[in-house]
């Protein structure tokens, strides 16, 4: 790993990254939403919801990389459409995923953090692209990919020009089959140890089922991580993806209260 | 996953297994010890380390199933001898590995714990004696084992008519390389879900890597495990095996104040 | 993989291991039958059918290590019994799984080739007693297993002194789900650099899929495997295990066709 | 796998994929060249070779998706004109990778088959966007793919109107350390099964190792590919990628002789 520009947080101290108001790497950034943005209505109610349960920013896929091109792809400008109106309703800034290196540019009008998901944590010319915009990346770790693997993605967008990069873990893919894929949290210690970026956990996506969420959130708060992405949907039973891993509001809220609590007792006790 | 004879704690309430004055399933329960028994020295005055730190029992291996025949293959009777001359000493009841089953019997005399480690996990004849046997079973997931297929193995237990069974997650094999194994911490919560057997987590087969303990061990008390086993040694630089992986007193000694506070306040606020 | 203590074939020679008047690592050995011995009608017919078919050797198990309890276990010493009087009527010497230490004397009894299953690859007293037995041993790959450890549990054999031990390749387990498991081939030239040992394929328990089992079987006999365990048996759709992996009469007749003249042009051509 | 548009080859016919004079799906295409294009000089040495030995077309990368952003990404237009320069001399169709949507267009000008690497194998826009192009291409397996997402990655190709697509098998990631990769050669009779799309393989990337390149080529005639894809150099030692991969002119003639010979006798004997 010895190409690492910016090693560790020893060499150069922990990189804090301001996303409007919310400085993700310190304290505990919780990001909530829907995985889709489907309708106004749906989004924008959603977004009321977590903000009240006290969620610092909101995630909502405009544009869905689907395994399959007849599945639903996302609503595209419409849905950014849509997650601008509801930070206008709510003040939470926006996490929204590109998927294209020729969108990189106009989807940044739209997002406050541009995400990069795991099936283009290593397309490279992505990562460069959003490495020469502005905007904070959320860079989540592919379901395939070693923690050095991923750290040399990210090097792509430092290398760029761009330090914000928030690293985002969402489990790997094993032969485990009682959730979806395995949520590897350990990564939060060792990118701790390897890095100087802030890293985040997403419980979602890692696990597929949210009976499981709270008890994993609360490992990654204990684990030392600065924060996670949830799924929260007004509806999930209507959700047109990623149903059986959606939390509802009320859900949502009651872990919140846990998470809070648990954070504020790890920085008081540490 | 329909013959899980006691499948659910909803069916039957949470499982309870007493070992000595310990009770495994209620609070916390740390276990701690050398990775193999090398001397009567280094595990009594590991036992007596550990003991003042307050764990509640002492592992330590006297048959050590290595890779390669070439490899030191542990003590044997001389090493179990030892663990009882540790357990008289400080109290502690011993947890220690059996890996064959014409040895179950007599090895019952020594351990309070019989372990069943990841290599024999599907070692049906292994199990079905040890569920013969009087004693509690530690039984260690397999590192390539399904969580209904580890359930399935603590069924051949319960089968013979032994309920004493306590989970151990200890990692699962996958391409990350940066750790021994991947810790699959989700485990936690998804037994809790299936079973009604008591779940520990092993942080230091799991990871290889004496750093990432104290976080991990901090992120299973939040994931509401029921304790854990981890590699303590006076002397980590001398040790015959898992060196990288163990933990000084000292260091177990502060990571062991941490564990105890934060699942005093998970109690208490749950 | 320092203490393989025969390592390459360079340095002391290919090994060749009678069973009977076959000479396994010479030629092209063909193992085939049922995966579990049922009736002695069944075993027999089916015996008789892949001796006609033109196998070397037949398959058949009386213990069979079930992932659960409550699964049918094999019929122990009756299964024994059928298997030594299908080899009377044919000839075919007779290939069956030990699972317990205490079992190896007597099962050598009824066994030409005792064959150590996948989940006991790393069971280590059971390596160390079939080492102390007279009988050729057939040892799977753990299908969580490197080859590297797979060739260390051959040295636990070797190293009590019985030198005639037959690899045997069955898959290993991946993400990927329409296989059963994944037929890693590249072990069969691996195989073939590291060691002197002679290694067998076994396509029915590493695809799962009878389909698939003509091309895989091809395939080995060019990548140079020393021969093939097949599943075979006169009434595949009333098997009580791996019935769909599992191939008629016929189709093994026609698949052995092929394979003896692929064998044939491969031995001529090179 | 309900929505693959053109699922097997009984329902529409196995589809054959003409480039230039070589038909891919009939008979056996073996591709051939350097990792990537690093001089004209060793280019059209390279070309020259492989050409005089056999092979039906030339591989080289001239953008190659690095895992650091630090290690070299290669020559770019330069490398695609060298591969023009290439194809002049010895009459070799191109199959040069790909990696952003907006190179798709102009690279056509140089590329006979357009190569999707295994990291882009579900970058969406990057698959749409060949999918209008004209030009075959050649579709690597992810190397954490499952079979079915792979052919839906296909399917976003197809769906665009280009119906020129060839499967390469590369090998997946697995814990088994000895190859780079685990070549799953079950994949072949898989493909063979559910789609009508050609299948060839590639044992270089999939084993990392040049003496494994020879067996498991002729495995994949035995099997049933449609053709193979090899790094052959004339300096492997000098080349800046993949070095312990590369077969040398030689020892890519050599194994070309026993590819073709096999062929042919798979062909007259089924």
């Amino acid at each position: 790993m010895t190409n690492l520009r910016l090693a560790t947080a020893k060499e150069c101290g922990r990189t804090v990254i301001p996303v409007d108001s919310v400085r993700v790497g310190e304290g505990f950034t919780v990001i909530a939403g829907p995985c889709t943005v489907e309708s106004e209505k749906q989004t924008i109610e959603t977004a009321v919801a977590v903000k009240k349960a006290g969620a610092h920013a909101l995630r909502g896929g405009a544009f869905k990389p689907r395994s399959s091109p007849y599945a639903f792809q996302g609503l595209g400008l419409k849905g950014l459409q849509i997650l601008k109106k509801a930070k206008a309703e709510t003040g939470l800034p926006v996490v929204t995923e590109v998927i294209d290196s020729r969108d990189v540019f106009w989807v940044s009008e739209y997002a406050d953090v541009l995400q990069i998901g795991a099936r283009n944590m290593q397309n490279f010319s992505l990562l460069k692209e959003v490495g020469r915009s502005q905007r904070p990346v959320l860079l989540k770790r592919g379901m395939n990919s070693t923690i050095e693997e991923w750290l040399n993605c990210a090097e792509y967008i430092l290398n760029e020009g761009n330090r914000q990069v928030i690293l985002c873990e969402r489990g790997i893919r094993t032969f485990e089959k009682y959730t979806r894929n395995t949520l590897d949290l350990s990564s939060v210690p060792v990118i701790k140890e390897l890095s100087h970026l802030p890293i985040i956990v997403d419980p979602s996506h890692a696990t597929g089922r949210a009976s499981l969420i709270p008890a994993l959130s609360l490992a990654a708060v204990a684990a030392g991580a600065d924060g996670i992405i949830v799924e929260v949907d007004v509806c999930p039973e209507e959700a047109l993806c990623d149903r059986e891993q959606t939390l509802t509001p009320a859900q949502f809220a009651d872990m919140m209260g846990k998470v809070r609590d648990l954070h504020r007792f790890m920085a008081v006790s540490s």
